[in-house]
Protein backbone atom coordinates (compact mmCIF):
# COMPACT_ATOMS: atom_id res chain seq x y z
CA UNK A 1 0.00 0.00 0.00
CA UNK A 2 0.99 3.54 -0.30
CA UNK A 3 2.27 5.11 2.60
CA UNK A 4 3.12 8.98 3.11
CA UNK A 5 6.63 10.05 1.88
CA UNK A 6 8.30 10.57 5.58
CA UNK A 7 8.81 6.94 5.61
CA UNK A 8 11.56 5.39 3.99
CA UNK A 9 9.94 2.06 3.54
CA UNK A 10 6.44 0.57 4.59
CA UNK A 11 6.21 0.15 8.72
CA UNK A 12 3.39 -2.15 7.78
CA UNK A 13 6.21 -4.48 6.82
CA UNK A 14 8.85 -3.54 8.55
CA UNK A 15 6.52 -4.04 12.57
CA UNK A 16 4.31 -6.78 11.21
CA UNK A 17 4.78 -10.20 12.88
CA UNK A 18 5.64 -12.67 10.81
CA UNK A 19 7.35 -16.49 10.83
CA UNK A 20 10.29 -16.40 13.07
CA UNK A 21 9.50 -13.02 14.80
CA UNK A 22 11.35 -12.83 17.92
CA UNK A 23 10.04 -10.18 20.33
CA UNK A 24 14.21 -9.95 21.68
CA UNK A 25 15.49 -9.06 18.42
CA UNK A 26 13.44 -5.88 18.31
CA UNK A 27 15.08 -2.54 19.24
CA UNK A 28 12.53 -0.47 21.35
CA UNK A 29 14.55 2.46 20.63
CA UNK A 30 14.66 2.19 17.25
CA UNK A 31 12.10 3.85 14.67
CA UNK A 32 11.68 1.50 11.90
CA UNK A 33 10.89 3.29 8.56
CA UNK A 34 11.77 6.55 10.04
CA UNK A 35 15.18 8.55 9.79
CA UNK A 36 14.19 11.83 11.26
CA UNK A 37 14.03 12.66 15.14
CA UNK A 38 11.52 13.83 17.60
CA UNK A 39 10.57 17.40 15.67
CA UNK A 40 10.48 16.09 12.21
CA UNK A 41 7.91 13.36 13.80
CA UNK A 42 5.80 15.32 15.43
CA UNK A 43 5.48 17.08 12.36
CA UNK A 44 4.80 14.12 10.62
CA UNK A 45 1.86 12.91 12.97
CA UNK A 46 0.40 16.33 12.32
CA UNK A 47 0.47 15.93 8.70
CA UNK A 48 -1.41 12.91 8.58
CA UNK A 49 -4.74 14.22 11.00
CA UNK A 50 -6.53 15.50 8.35
CA UNK A 51 -6.32 12.14 6.24
CA UNK A 52 -7.38 10.10 8.82
CA UNK A 53 -9.99 12.27 9.86
CA UNK A 54 -11.57 12.14 6.30
CA UNK A 55 -11.30 8.37 6.41
CA UNK A 56 -12.78 8.07 9.31
CA UNK A 57 -15.49 9.95 8.53
CA UNK A 58 -16.29 8.19 5.25
CA UNK A 59 -15.71 5.16 7.60
CA UNK A 60 -18.87 6.30 9.74
CA UNK A 61 -20.51 7.79 6.91
CA UNK A 62 -20.63 4.43 4.79
CA UNK A 63 -21.90 2.78 7.89
CA UNK A 64 -24.92 5.17 7.88
CA UNK A 65 -25.84 3.49 4.42
CA UNK A 66 -25.81 0.02 5.48
CA UNK A 67 -21.84 -0.65 4.95
CA UNK A 68 -21.12 -3.43 7.94
CA UNK A 69 -17.20 -2.49 8.30
CA UNK A 70 -15.16 -1.03 11.14
CA UNK A 71 -11.91 -1.23 12.73
CA UNK A 72 -10.96 -2.77 16.29
CA UNK A 73 -7.40 -1.62 17.21
CA UNK A 74 -6.01 -3.45 20.05
CA UNK A 75 -3.33 -2.03 22.52
CA UNK A 76 -1.22 -3.90 25.01
CA UNK A 77 2.05 -2.87 26.60
CA UNK A 78 3.72 -3.32 29.89
CA UNK A 79 3.00 -0.44 32.21
CA UNK A 80 4.26 3.21 30.85
CA UNK A 81 4.69 1.98 27.45
CA UNK A 82 2.05 4.65 26.09
CA UNK A 83 -1.01 3.06 25.42
CA UNK A 84 -3.03 6.27 27.05
CA UNK A 85 -0.54 8.53 25.02
CA UNK A 86 -2.13 6.67 21.44
CA UNK A 87 -5.40 6.82 23.10
CA UNK A 88 -5.01 10.78 23.66
CA UNK A 89 -2.76 11.87 20.40
CA UNK A 90 -3.87 9.72 17.55
CA UNK A 91 -7.64 8.92 18.76
CA UNK A 92 -7.90 12.17 19.98
CA UNK A 93 -7.39 13.58 16.48
CA UNK A 94 -10.59 12.18 14.82
CA UNK A 95 -14.43 12.76 15.73
CA UNK A 96 -14.77 11.31 19.00
CA UNK A 97 -18.43 10.36 17.82
CA UNK A 98 -16.80 7.81 15.51
CA UNK A 99 -14.58 6.19 17.97
CA UNK A 100 -15.11 3.63 20.79
CA UNK A 101 -12.76 3.23 23.38
CA UNK A 102 -12.87 0.18 25.96
CA UNK A 103 -10.47 0.18 29.14
CA UNK A 104 -10.12 -3.28 30.30
CA UNK A 105 -9.43 -3.63 33.92
CA UNK A 106 -8.75 -6.19 36.86
CA UNK A 107 -11.88 -8.70 35.69
CA UNK A 108 -14.85 -8.13 38.15
CA UNK A 109 -16.56 -10.97 40.20
CA UNK A 110 -19.16 -11.18 37.86
CA UNK A 111 -16.78 -10.87 34.71
CA UNK A 112 -14.98 -13.91 36.33
CA UNK A 113 -18.22 -15.98 36.31
CA UNK A 114 -18.31 -15.80 32.91
CA UNK A 115 -15.75 -16.95 30.39
CA UNK A 116 -12.79 -14.72 29.21
CA UNK A 117 -14.22 -13.19 25.92
CA UNK A 118 -17.45 -12.46 27.71
CA UNK A 119 -16.50 -8.71 28.46
CA UNK A 120 -14.73 -8.52 25.57
CA UNK A 121 -17.47 -9.36 23.00
CA UNK A 122 -19.84 -6.76 24.39
CA UNK A 123 -17.26 -3.70 23.79
CA UNK A 124 -16.79 -4.96 20.18
CA UNK A 125 -16.83 -2.05 18.00
CA UNK A 126 -20.31 -1.44 16.46
CA UNK A 127 -20.36 -0.85 12.29
CA UNK A 128 -18.63 2.33 10.96
CA UNK A 129 -16.49 2.60 14.49
CA UNK A 130 -13.09 2.28 14.67
CA UNK A 131 -12.69 0.73 18.41
CA UNK A 132 -9.69 0.90 20.73
CA UNK A 133 -9.03 -2.07 23.60
CA UNK A 134 -7.00 -0.40 26.24
CA UNK A 135 -5.76 -3.94 27.15
CA UNK A 136 -7.96 -6.71 25.67
CA UNK A 137 -8.67 -10.40 25.80
CA UNK A 138 -4.73 -11.09 25.79
CA UNK A 139 -4.22 -10.16 29.43
CA UNK A 140 -5.83 -13.54 29.82
CA UNK A 141 -2.91 -15.49 28.38
CA UNK A 142 -0.25 -12.53 29.38
CA UNK A 143 -0.70 -11.84 33.01
CA UNK A 144 -3.04 -15.28 33.56
CA UNK A 145 0.05 -16.98 32.35
CA UNK A 146 2.82 -14.98 34.48
CA UNK A 147 0.72 -15.43 37.40
CA UNK A 148 -0.65 -18.34 36.93
CA UNK A 149 -4.43 -16.90 37.17
CA UNK A 150 -5.32 -20.04 35.14
CA UNK A 151 -4.16 -23.61 34.74
CA UNK A 152 -1.66 -23.85 31.69
CA UNK A 153 -4.34 -26.26 29.84
CA UNK A 154 -6.93 -23.33 30.10
CA UNK A 155 -4.39 -20.56 29.08
CA UNK A 156 -3.48 -23.47 25.88
CA UNK A 157 -7.66 -23.17 24.81
CA UNK A 158 -7.62 -19.53 25.22
CA UNK A 159 -5.12 -19.48 22.35
CA UNK A 160 -8.02 -20.87 19.90
CA UNK A 161 -10.50 -19.42 21.44
CA UNK A 162 -8.93 -16.15 20.72
CA UNK A 163 -8.17 -17.24 17.14
CA UNK A 164 -11.53 -18.11 17.09
CA UNK A 165 -13.03 -14.93 18.33
CA UNK A 166 -11.10 -12.94 15.88
CA UNK A 167 -11.76 -14.94 13.16
CA UNK A 168 -15.34 -14.41 13.19
CA UNK A 169 -14.44 -10.34 13.53
CA UNK A 170 -12.82 -10.23 10.45
CA UNK A 171 -15.38 -12.83 8.94
CA UNK A 172 -17.43 -9.70 10.16
CA UNK A 173 -16.23 -6.92 8.46
CA UNK A 174 -13.83 -5.84 11.56
CA UNK A 175 -10.48 -5.10 10.51
CA UNK A 176 -8.32 -6.38 13.33
CA UNK A 177 -5.12 -4.51 14.18
CA UNK A 178 -3.19 -6.04 17.17
CA UNK A 179 -0.72 -3.84 18.89
CA UNK A 180 1.89 -4.44 21.45
CA UNK A 181 4.12 -1.07 22.58
CA UNK A 182 7.89 -2.24 22.95
CA UNK A 183 9.33 -0.27 25.56
CA UNK A 184 12.67 -1.34 27.24
CA UNK A 185 12.86 -1.56 31.36
CA UNK A 186 15.14 1.21 31.67
CA UNK A 187 12.76 3.08 29.87
CA UNK A 188 10.04 2.09 31.90
CA UNK A 189 12.31 3.00 35.24
CA UNK A 190 12.63 6.49 33.82
CA UNK A 191 8.90 6.70 33.05
CA UNK A 192 7.76 5.27 36.59
CA UNK A 193 10.55 7.40 38.16
CA UNK A 194 9.11 10.87 36.96
CA UNK A 195 5.15 9.69 38.08
CA UNK A 196 6.82 9.23 41.53
CA UNK A 197 9.24 12.39 41.04
CA UNK A 198 5.77 14.97 40.56
CA UNK A 199 2.93 15.15 42.92
CA UNK A 200 0.83 15.66 39.44
CA UNK A 201 1.36 12.30 38.43
CA UNK A 202 0.89 10.62 41.55
CA UNK A 203 -2.52 9.42 41.24
CA UNK A 204 -0.65 7.51 37.72
CA UNK A 205 1.41 5.11 40.05
CA UNK A 206 0.63 1.97 41.84
CA UNK A 207 2.80 -0.13 43.87
CA UNK A 208 1.91 -2.68 41.85
CA UNK A 209 3.38 -1.66 38.54
CA UNK A 210 6.66 -2.69 40.36
CA UNK A 211 5.45 -5.90 41.12
CA UNK A 212 5.19 -6.47 37.62
CA UNK A 213 8.19 -5.02 36.59
CA UNK A 214 9.99 -7.88 38.58
CA UNK A 215 8.49 -10.39 36.63
CA UNK A 216 9.94 -8.31 33.17
CA UNK A 217 11.40 -11.82 31.76
CA UNK A 218 7.84 -14.07 32.00
CA UNK A 219 5.83 -11.05 30.17
CA UNK A 220 8.45 -11.14 27.48
CA UNK A 221 8.04 -14.64 27.29
CA UNK A 222 4.47 -14.94 27.50
CA UNK A 223 3.92 -12.06 24.77
CA UNK A 224 6.33 -14.25 22.54
CA UNK A 225 3.82 -17.20 23.11
CA UNK A 226 1.12 -15.08 22.11
CA UNK A 227 2.47 -14.03 19.34
CA UNK A 228 3.48 -17.49 18.43
CA UNK A 229 -0.27 -18.38 18.29
CA UNK A 230 -2.30 -15.45 17.55
CA UNK A 231 -0.58 -13.70 14.80
CA UNK A 232 -2.88 -14.42 12.09
CA UNK A 233 -3.18 -13.18 7.93
CA UNK A 234 -6.28 -11.81 8.96
CA UNK A 235 -5.94 -10.53 12.39
CA UNK A 236 -1.94 -9.58 12.54
CA UNK A 237 -0.10 -8.44 15.64
CA UNK A 238 2.36 -5.79 15.03
CA UNK A 239 5.34 -4.68 17.60
CA UNK A 240 5.87 -1.05 17.64
CA UNK A 241 9.71 0.05 19.38
CA UNK A 242 8.12 2.47 22.00
CA UNK A 243 10.78 4.23 23.93
CA UNK A 244 10.22 6.85 21.42
CA UNK A 245 6.46 8.37 22.04
CA UNK A 246 6.43 10.24 19.10
CA UNK A 247 7.40 7.43 16.58
CA UNK A 248 4.70 4.87 18.17
CA UNK A 249 1.89 7.53 17.89
CA UNK A 250 3.39 7.96 14.03
CA UNK A 251 3.35 4.29 13.59
CA UNK A 252 -0.20 3.51 14.63
CA UNK A 253 -1.76 6.83 12.97
CA UNK A 254 0.04 5.16 9.71
CA UNK A 255 -1.94 1.40 10.51
CA UNK A 256 -4.71 3.02 11.22
CA UNK A 257 -4.43 5.58 8.00
CA UNK A 258 -3.32 2.15 5.80
CA UNK A 259 -6.14 0.04 6.98
CA UNK A 260 -8.56 2.86 6.14
CA UNK A 261 -6.82 3.01 2.49
CA UNK A 262 -7.24 -0.09 1.90
CA UNK A 263 -10.99 -0.04 2.46
CA UNK A 264 -10.90 1.90 -0.63
CA UNK A 265 -14.28 3.97 1.03
CA UNK A 266 -16.76 6.15 -1.09
CA UNK A 267 -18.86 8.98 0.16
CA UNK A 268 -22.31 6.96 0.19
CA UNK A 269 -24.99 7.78 -2.48
CA UNK A 270 -27.60 9.47 -1.60
CA UNK A 271 -30.36 7.33 -0.75
CA UNK A 272 -33.26 9.79 -1.96
CA UNK A 273 -34.28 12.23 -4.95
CA UNK A 274 -31.43 15.16 -4.11
CA UNK A 275 -33.12 17.20 -6.66
CA UNK A 276 -36.84 16.44 -4.76
CA UNK A 277 -35.60 16.86 -1.42
CA UNK A 278 -33.90 20.66 -2.42
CA UNK A 279 -37.40 21.67 -3.47
CA UNK A 280 -38.93 20.78 -0.92
CA UNK A 281 -36.14 21.90 1.53
CA UNK A 282 -36.90 25.87 -0.92
CA UNK A 283 -40.41 25.83 -0.62
CA UNK A 284 -40.21 25.16 3.53
CA UNK B 1 -16.95 32.57 39.19
CA UNK B 2 -14.28 33.90 37.51
CA UNK B 3 -14.46 33.89 33.48
CA UNK B 4 -11.77 33.99 30.68
CA UNK B 5 -11.12 38.19 29.75
CA UNK B 6 -12.55 37.30 26.35
CA UNK B 7 -16.13 37.93 28.13
CA UNK B 8 -17.41 40.92 29.07
CA UNK B 9 -19.64 38.94 31.32
CA UNK B 10 -20.03 36.00 32.62
CA UNK B 11 -22.32 33.70 30.54
CA UNK B 12 -23.67 31.58 32.59
CA UNK B 13 -25.69 34.20 33.73
CA UNK B 14 -26.27 34.96 30.44
CA UNK B 15 -27.41 32.03 28.88
CA UNK B 16 -28.92 30.15 31.97
CA UNK B 17 -32.94 29.71 31.92
CA UNK B 18 -33.70 31.44 34.76
CA UNK B 19 -38.12 32.31 35.83
CA UNK B 20 -39.47 34.50 33.07
CA UNK B 21 -37.07 32.82 30.24
CA UNK B 22 -38.47 33.76 26.94
CA UNK B 23 -37.22 31.18 24.01
CA UNK B 24 -38.58 33.02 21.78
CA UNK B 25 -36.29 36.68 22.87
CA UNK B 26 -33.29 34.71 22.01
CA UNK B 27 -31.82 36.22 19.06
CA UNK B 28 -30.32 33.00 17.59
CA UNK B 29 -27.43 34.90 15.69
CA UNK B 30 -26.29 36.74 18.97
CA UNK B 31 -22.92 36.67 20.92
CA UNK B 32 -23.40 37.50 24.11
CA UNK B 33 -20.86 38.27 26.88
CA UNK B 34 -18.92 38.17 23.53
CA UNK B 35 -17.82 41.38 21.26
CA UNK B 36 -15.63 39.39 18.91
CA UNK B 37 -15.71 37.75 15.52
CA UNK B 38 -15.19 34.48 14.46
CA UNK B 39 -11.61 34.37 14.59
CA UNK B 40 -11.26 36.36 17.66
CA UNK B 41 -14.06 33.32 18.79
CA UNK B 42 -11.73 30.31 17.48
CA UNK B 43 -8.47 32.12 19.22
CA UNK B 44 -10.35 32.00 22.22
CA UNK B 45 -11.87 28.58 21.90
CA UNK B 46 -7.79 27.52 21.63
CA UNK B 47 -6.99 29.43 23.82
CA UNK B 48 -9.22 27.81 26.51
CA UNK B 49 -8.12 24.58 25.46
CA UNK B 50 -5.39 23.78 27.81
CA UNK B 51 -6.91 24.99 31.22
CA UNK B 52 -10.00 22.43 30.50
CA UNK B 53 -7.63 19.49 29.51
CA UNK B 54 -5.71 19.74 32.69
CA UNK B 55 -8.70 20.51 34.85
CA UNK B 56 -10.34 17.31 33.10
CA UNK B 57 -7.53 15.23 33.84
CA UNK B 58 -7.74 16.15 37.78
CA UNK B 59 -11.37 14.65 37.59
CA UNK B 60 -10.42 11.57 36.15
CA UNK B 61 -7.24 11.58 38.51
CA UNK B 62 -9.56 12.19 41.74
CA UNK B 63 -12.27 9.41 40.66
CA UNK B 64 -8.89 6.71 40.96
CA UNK B 65 -8.53 7.53 44.26
CA UNK B 66 -12.20 7.06 45.24
CA UNK B 67 -13.72 11.00 44.64
CA UNK B 68 -17.08 10.15 42.85
CA UNK B 69 -17.67 13.40 41.16
CA UNK B 70 -18.79 13.68 37.26
CA UNK B 71 -20.06 15.85 35.01
CA UNK B 72 -23.18 15.17 32.60
CA UNK B 73 -23.58 17.37 29.66
CA UNK B 74 -27.01 17.43 27.83
CA UNK B 75 -26.64 18.62 24.33
CA UNK B 76 -30.46 19.38 22.68
CA UNK B 77 -31.41 21.24 19.25
CA UNK B 78 -32.52 21.04 16.31
CA UNK B 79 -31.28 19.16 13.07
CA UNK B 80 -27.52 20.95 12.16
CA UNK B 81 -28.08 23.06 15.19
CA UNK B 82 -24.31 21.98 16.04
CA UNK B 83 -24.31 19.32 18.36
CA UNK B 84 -21.69 16.93 16.38
CA UNK B 85 -19.82 20.06 16.34
CA UNK B 86 -19.58 21.00 19.86
CA UNK B 87 -18.52 17.11 20.37
CA UNK B 88 -16.25 16.80 18.15
CA UNK B 89 -14.13 20.65 18.64
CA UNK B 90 -14.55 20.97 22.46
CA UNK B 91 -14.85 17.43 23.45
CA UNK B 92 -12.36 16.31 21.05
CA UNK B 93 -10.00 18.50 22.77
CA UNK B 94 -9.83 16.80 25.92
CA UNK B 95 -8.97 13.18 26.38
CA UNK B 96 -11.03 10.65 24.70
CA UNK B 97 -9.99 8.54 28.28
CA UNK B 98 -11.94 10.92 30.19
CA UNK B 99 -15.15 11.40 28.23
CA UNK B 100 -18.15 9.00 28.11
CA UNK B 101 -20.31 10.36 24.94
CA UNK B 102 -24.09 8.64 24.37
CA UNK B 103 -26.49 9.54 21.29
CA UNK B 104 -29.87 8.50 21.55
CA UNK B 105 -31.54 7.90 18.20
CA UNK B 106 -34.95 6.98 17.54
CA UNK B 107 -35.50 3.82 20.69
CA UNK B 108 -35.65 0.55 19.63
CA UNK B 109 -38.30 -2.10 20.29
CA UNK B 110 -36.46 -3.13 23.12
CA UNK B 111 -35.79 0.51 24.59
CA UNK B 112 -39.85 1.03 23.91
CA UNK B 113 -40.60 -1.73 25.90
CA UNK B 114 -39.26 -0.18 28.81
CA UNK B 115 -39.77 3.15 31.02
CA UNK B 116 -38.08 6.00 28.71
CA UNK B 117 -35.65 6.32 31.34
CA UNK B 118 -34.54 2.98 31.21
CA UNK B 119 -31.79 3.71 28.41
CA UNK B 120 -30.75 6.71 29.54
CA UNK B 121 -29.63 5.24 33.21
CA UNK B 122 -27.86 2.55 31.65
CA UNK B 123 -25.74 5.60 29.89
CA UNK B 124 -25.36 8.02 33.23
CA UNK B 125 -21.42 8.75 33.41
CA UNK B 126 -19.56 7.04 35.85
CA UNK B 127 -16.85 8.76 38.48
CA UNK B 128 -14.34 10.93 36.90
CA UNK B 129 -15.71 10.84 33.67
CA UNK B 130 -17.50 13.97 31.43
CA UNK B 131 -20.74 12.46 29.52
CA UNK B 132 -22.28 13.84 27.16
CA UNK B 133 -26.01 13.18 25.94
CA UNK B 134 -26.09 13.92 22.10
CA UNK B 135 -29.82 14.25 22.50
CA UNK B 136 -31.45 12.94 25.57
CA UNK B 137 -34.49 11.96 27.44
CA UNK B 138 -35.40 15.15 26.46
CA UNK B 139 -36.79 13.78 23.18
CA UNK B 140 -39.28 12.00 25.27
CA UNK B 141 -41.17 15.12 25.74
CA UNK B 142 -40.02 16.97 22.78
CA UNK B 143 -40.53 14.64 19.80
CA UNK B 144 -42.83 13.08 21.73
CA UNK B 145 -45.63 15.60 22.57
CA UNK B 146 -45.01 17.03 18.83
CA UNK B 147 -46.00 13.97 17.30
CA UNK B 148 -48.12 13.13 20.06
CA UNK B 149 -45.70 9.29 20.50
CA UNK B 150 -46.99 9.45 24.35
CA UNK B 151 -50.72 11.04 25.69
CA UNK B 152 -50.55 14.11 27.32
CA UNK B 153 -51.03 12.43 30.64
CA UNK B 154 -47.57 10.74 29.75
CA UNK B 155 -45.79 13.91 28.72
CA UNK B 156 -47.02 15.38 31.80
CA UNK B 157 -45.90 12.41 34.06
CA UNK B 158 -42.34 12.68 32.27
CA UNK B 159 -41.28 16.27 33.48
CA UNK B 160 -41.90 14.67 37.14
CA UNK B 161 -39.94 11.66 35.96
CA UNK B 162 -37.19 14.01 34.52
CA UNK B 163 -36.63 16.06 37.50
CA UNK B 164 -36.38 13.17 39.90
CA UNK B 165 -34.16 11.61 37.46
CA UNK B 166 -31.72 14.48 37.79
CA UNK B 167 -32.08 15.35 41.34
CA UNK B 168 -31.00 11.53 41.76
CA UNK B 169 -27.83 12.57 39.52
CA UNK B 170 -27.07 15.73 41.24
CA UNK B 171 -27.05 14.28 44.78
CA UNK B 172 -24.97 11.41 42.97
CA UNK B 173 -22.29 13.79 42.68
CA UNK B 174 -22.96 14.60 39.58
CA UNK B 175 -23.13 18.38 38.01
CA UNK B 176 -25.61 18.19 35.10
CA UNK B 177 -25.14 21.15 32.37
CA UNK B 178 -28.01 21.16 30.38
CA UNK B 179 -27.46 23.27 26.75
CA UNK B 180 -30.08 23.73 24.35
CA UNK B 181 -28.32 25.03 20.63
CA UNK B 182 -30.64 27.86 19.15
CA UNK B 183 -30.82 28.42 15.81
CA UNK B 184 -32.94 29.91 13.28
CA UNK B 185 -35.36 28.31 10.59
CA UNK B 186 -33.30 30.04 8.03
CA UNK B 187 -29.72 29.34 9.35
CA UNK B 188 -31.27 25.63 9.37
CA UNK B 189 -32.83 25.70 5.65
CA UNK B 190 -28.74 26.98 4.44
CA UNK B 191 -27.23 24.22 6.19
CA UNK B 192 -29.65 21.69 4.90
CA UNK B 193 -28.93 23.22 1.84
CA UNK B 194 -25.43 22.76 1.91
CA UNK B 195 -25.82 18.93 3.00
CA UNK B 196 -27.83 18.55 -0.42
CA UNK B 197 -25.42 20.50 -2.44
CA UNK B 198 -22.30 18.28 -1.66
CA UNK B 199 -21.96 14.96 -2.19
CA UNK B 200 -19.60 14.38 1.14
CA UNK B 201 -22.36 15.80 2.94
CA UNK B 202 -25.46 13.62 1.51
CA UNK B 203 -25.16 10.97 4.07
CA UNK B 204 -26.01 13.54 6.47
CA UNK B 205 -29.01 14.62 5.29
CA UNK B 206 -32.73 12.59 5.93
CA UNK B 207 -36.14 13.81 4.16
CA UNK B 208 -37.38 13.22 7.80
CA UNK B 209 -35.29 16.13 8.58
CA UNK B 210 -37.72 18.54 6.20
CA UNK B 211 -40.62 17.26 8.04
CA UNK B 212 -39.45 18.00 11.53
CA UNK B 213 -38.50 21.35 10.26
CA UNK B 214 -41.99 21.93 8.87
CA UNK B 215 -43.09 21.65 13.13
CA UNK B 216 -40.51 24.07 13.90
CA UNK B 217 -43.23 26.62 15.71
CA UNK B 218 -44.23 23.40 17.69
CA UNK B 219 -41.09 22.40 18.87
CA UNK B 220 -40.20 25.71 19.93
CA UNK B 221 -43.40 25.69 22.02
CA UNK B 222 -42.23 21.76 23.18
CA UNK B 223 -38.87 23.48 24.38
CA UNK B 224 -40.49 26.33 26.17
CA UNK B 225 -42.66 23.84 28.21
CA UNK B 226 -39.50 21.46 28.94
CA UNK B 227 -37.32 24.29 30.25
CA UNK B 228 -40.62 25.90 32.39
CA UNK B 229 -40.68 22.44 33.99
CA UNK B 230 -37.13 21.28 34.15
CA UNK B 231 -35.17 24.18 34.68
CA UNK B 232 -33.85 23.65 38.48
CA UNK B 233 -31.26 24.90 40.27
CA UNK B 234 -29.32 22.03 40.29
CA UNK B 235 -29.83 21.52 36.85
CA UNK B 236 -30.32 24.52 34.59
CA UNK B 237 -30.71 24.90 31.19
CA UNK B 238 -28.69 27.25 29.42
CA UNK B 239 -30.22 28.04 26.10
CA UNK B 240 -26.78 28.76 23.31
CA UNK B 241 -27.77 30.90 20.31
CA UNK B 242 -26.11 28.68 17.81
CA UNK B 243 -26.14 30.41 14.33
CA UNK B 244 -22.73 31.00 15.07
CA UNK B 245 -20.80 27.81 15.26
CA UNK B 246 -17.77 29.41 16.42
CA UNK B 247 -19.96 31.18 19.97
CA UNK B 248 -22.09 28.08 20.92
CA UNK B 249 -18.88 26.08 21.19
CA UNK B 250 -16.69 28.61 23.45
CA UNK B 251 -19.84 29.10 25.06
CA UNK B 252 -20.46 24.99 25.96
CA UNK B 253 -16.10 25.28 26.73
CA UNK B 254 -16.98 28.11 29.32
CA UNK B 255 -19.70 26.36 30.83
CA UNK B 256 -17.52 23.04 31.31
CA UNK B 257 -14.62 25.11 32.61
CA UNK B 258 -16.65 26.51 35.20
CA UNK B 259 -18.01 23.96 36.10
CA UNK B 260 -14.79 22.10 36.88
CA UNK B 261 -13.84 25.13 38.40
CA UNK B 262 -16.47 25.34 40.60
CA UNK B 263 -15.34 21.54 42.24
CA UNK B 264 -11.91 23.02 43.33
CA UNK B 265 -10.33 19.96 42.14
CA UNK B 266 -6.83 18.94 43.29
CA UNK B 267 -4.08 16.18 42.15
CA UNK B 268 -5.25 13.54 44.93
CA UNK B 269 -2.33 12.58 47.48
CA UNK B 270 -0.92 9.59 46.87
CA UNK B 271 -2.17 6.62 49.24
CA UNK B 272 1.38 4.81 49.21
CA UNK B 273 4.39 6.35 50.77
CA UNK B 274 6.18 7.71 47.71
CA UNK B 275 9.70 7.56 48.96
CA UNK B 276 9.69 3.97 49.71
CA UNK B 277 8.62 3.12 46.39
CA UNK B 278 11.63 5.44 45.00
CA UNK B 279 13.86 3.02 46.63
CA UNK B 280 12.17 0.27 45.66
CA UNK B 281 12.00 1.45 41.87
CA UNK B 282 15.59 2.27 41.96
CA UNK B 283 16.78 -1.06 43.17
CA UNK B 284 14.77 -2.88 40.26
Amino acid sequence: MNHAPHWTADPIDLLRVDDGFRLADVAPDSTPGFEGGKSAGAQALAAGVARLEELQEQLFACSRLGDERRILLVLQAMDTAGKGGIVKHVMGSVDPQGVQLASFKKPTAEELAHDFLWRIRKEAPEAGMIGVFDRSHYEDVLIARVRGLASPEEIERRYGAINDFERELTEGATTVIKVMLHISPDEQRERLRERLDRPDKHWKFNPGDIDERLLWGDYQQAYQLAFDQTATGDAPWFVIPANRKWYARLAVQHLLTDALERMELEWPKADYDVAEQQARLAAS
